[in-house]
């Protein structure tokens, strides 16, 4: 059987353990390690107040060569002051020590509450711990992605395989997050590995791109947080031809990443804390690229669109209601909305639909909303998921 | 017994009625009138889609005297074309054929569903009776005040007493709005009655400044409508010398409208969809009021922070999280956050707070939060409500 975990790749060995940080007992601190050194690329929440985590992997990832990267769920130690970044810090020379590397060529990342400081020496015993549960086995890639879980019900990974130069590259990921998602990054954490050699210029631009089209494109609660992080790790020992210019290799390659990052996006989406269905918001005819990403997030942050969705209700008219509240140009004459490909609203008007067609759209796992604002050529998209229960028994129920 | 509604102001006559807009049988239609003709302002929505009746009514107010308010709930009248626009008139028409007036000195409301055509027949029917129900009694004003609800769990009114030049003047408001409530304007709909005498710039000014600092300050769920308005008739019958300046007695009159439009905004943050409780943000050490309205609107609307207060929880780590992505200037090492009177951050460092007493002030009816962003000299705050159910069970139990 394949191995579709952050393991697949050649050249790293992954652990996830139980150190004590959750109440739980579930596993709470995962460890990666690029015994040959990876090429590493990050992309970091744009939050003004970030955890300590991304302030110490923020300098590390420019390191040349990345050895390990340690994580822990449970706690985010961020607004942690001077004593989370002596933390975080010794997160990185402990596990430094046991693998004996520099701890500048360790990342960090940390997810959970905020506020709180780390329980420190539980996570050093940790550490030795995960060192010595590494392992290159699905086994070990599932308890990685099992052990920076939250609020997640599930463990979420994906893997995409590709040719380049003759030789079967790998690209897989692990990611946690359900809550306090918003586009810039929707990811909370993100981990990919790939044995693909290639510049690491164009290994951040790769995951750059990839997560502005999937990560970034979700939103849950509009929010991001603290410590959003995806670290993209390449240990190169696929041994194919390095991947050295935006060639079609590289757009092969870049493709597989975006590939799993949307994979994992909307797997994030379906598993939003309290999340029935996803649902695709697609803007058209924006006079701005920007006005368009607006438009699409505005409406998929929208709680009374969330709800309606939850309650399978086509209740369009808080999509235009939406689009008209969150400063885009529009030209109500020219508005128009679609659910998947039946029109509802026309030029500014509403069409005579099949109602009950409307209703079986919006129940499905998966629909699209595609609003025209009818004053330019630009588009964009966003991912959003339902809003359930107290909230919508008063809101869903509303249209009938 | 004073009469605290609509009707308290000299010259008013008020009803509410039911005629089939809603399927609940329960009043859907209102009618204010001022026989002797009254000086109107007007406050409407910013939505770029805005009601038929909001078309109508912007044109209408700028009448020097206005005869009549129609308005209906159940069915917005949003997003209807032409039909709409021509319904909106009828409405406006055959008020002014009933009462005998000039259609343009008519205004029109209307709230509830987008996208559907108003059972206009259902609705000429009801103005006739609503006119022959018109009654200056309190249960004239408290019928009015029913007709506007839509998911409303309770009317909502409000009056103060003031005395301008030896006359006690009235001023009274019925208001409704539980769910789609942003700030500009976070009312849905509001009606204001007094019988003071006062031009109709400085009515316009008092009633902008109040909404501006009451209605306009609370979300729900961050979103306007297509069809709040926010209108204030004067009728001037209570015979003080007329307010033509901003002199002591405009400032008497414009603080007990704002006190009007704060008691009615309070009322409707109590009365938010599932909403059991209401916070008021207060930041300060912005470095513009811009920043210090955007902070606090970003952490009013978090519904990671709305569910924290939902469950009596002191997660001020959501509150700076949540401060820190809106994208407002701020400094991490001057940053700090008091619940009520008590600090739990401060200057970028958790404080050791007790942590019960911090429970018990988030498990208040009403608390404050209030956040320095140690920037500059800016003030401003916004009123909340909490999350509820679901969403909440996952969130709001997330800390312990």
């Amino acid at each position: 059987m394949a191995n579709d975990t952050i393991t697949g790749p050649w050249g790293f060995l992954v652990a996830g353990v139980t150190c004590g940080i959750k109440k739980s007992g579930n596993y709470d601190m995962g460890l990666i390690v690029c015994p040959t050194g990876a090429k590493a690329a990050a992309v970091f929440t744009t939050n003004k107040v970030v955890s300590a985590a991304v302030q110490i992997s923020k300098q590390h990832v420019k390191s040349t060569g990345i050895y390990a990267v340690v994580a822990n769920s449970g706690n985010a130690n961020a607004c942690t002051g001077k004593q989370g970044l002596n933390n975080a810090i010794k997160m990185c020379t402990e596990t430094a020590k046991q693998i004996e590397v520099d701890p500048h060529k360790v990342l960090v990342a940390s997810t959970g509450i905020i506020g709180e400081q780390l329980p420190i020496q539980r996570i050093v015993t940790g550490i030795g711990r995960a060192v010595d549960k590494l392992s290159a086995s699905p086994a070990g890639g599932l308890s990685f992605a099992k052990a920076i879980m939250t609020t997640d019900t599930k463990p979420k990974q994906a893997s995409r395989r590709i040719e380049i130069s003759g030789k079967r590259v790998t690209i897989a990921g692990a990611v946690k997050g359900a809550g306090m998602i918003g586009p810039n990054m929707a990811t909370t954490l993100c981990f990919l590995t790939t044995d693909a050699a290639i510049t690491k210029p164009l290994l951040a631009r790769a995951l750059k791109d990839a997560i502005g089209n999937s990560l970034n494109k979700l939103t849950v609660d509009g929010h991001q947080s603290t410590n959003d992080t995806a670290i993209l790790l390449a240990s190169g020992l696929i041994g194919n031809r390095p991947v050295t210019k935006q060639c079609p290799r590289y757009r092969r390659f870049a493709g597989a990443v975006a590939e799993v990052c949307d994979d994992l996006a909307r797997q994030m989406a379906h598993d939003a804390e309290g999340a029935t269905r996803i649902f695709k918001v697609v803007i058209t005819g924006a006079v701005t690229k920007a006005d368009a990403t607006k438009a699409a997030r505005a409406i998929a942050d929208y709680p009374l669109v969330k709800c309606a969705v939850n309650g399978g209700d086509p209740n369009w008219g808080r999509i235009i209601c939406a689009v008209g509240s969150c400063g885009v140009k529009l030209k109500v004459g020219k508005l128009s909305c679609r659910l998947d490909d039946l029109t509802v609203f026309r030029n500014g008007s509403p069409t005579k639909f099949d109602a009950k067609k409307a209703s079986k759209i919006v129940s499905q796992k998966e629909h699209t909303i595609t609003v025209n604002l009818g004053t330019g050529k630009h588009t964009d998209f966003c991912y959003g998921c339902d809003l359930s229960r107290e909230y919508v028994a008063i809101n869903a129920d509303y249209h009938t």
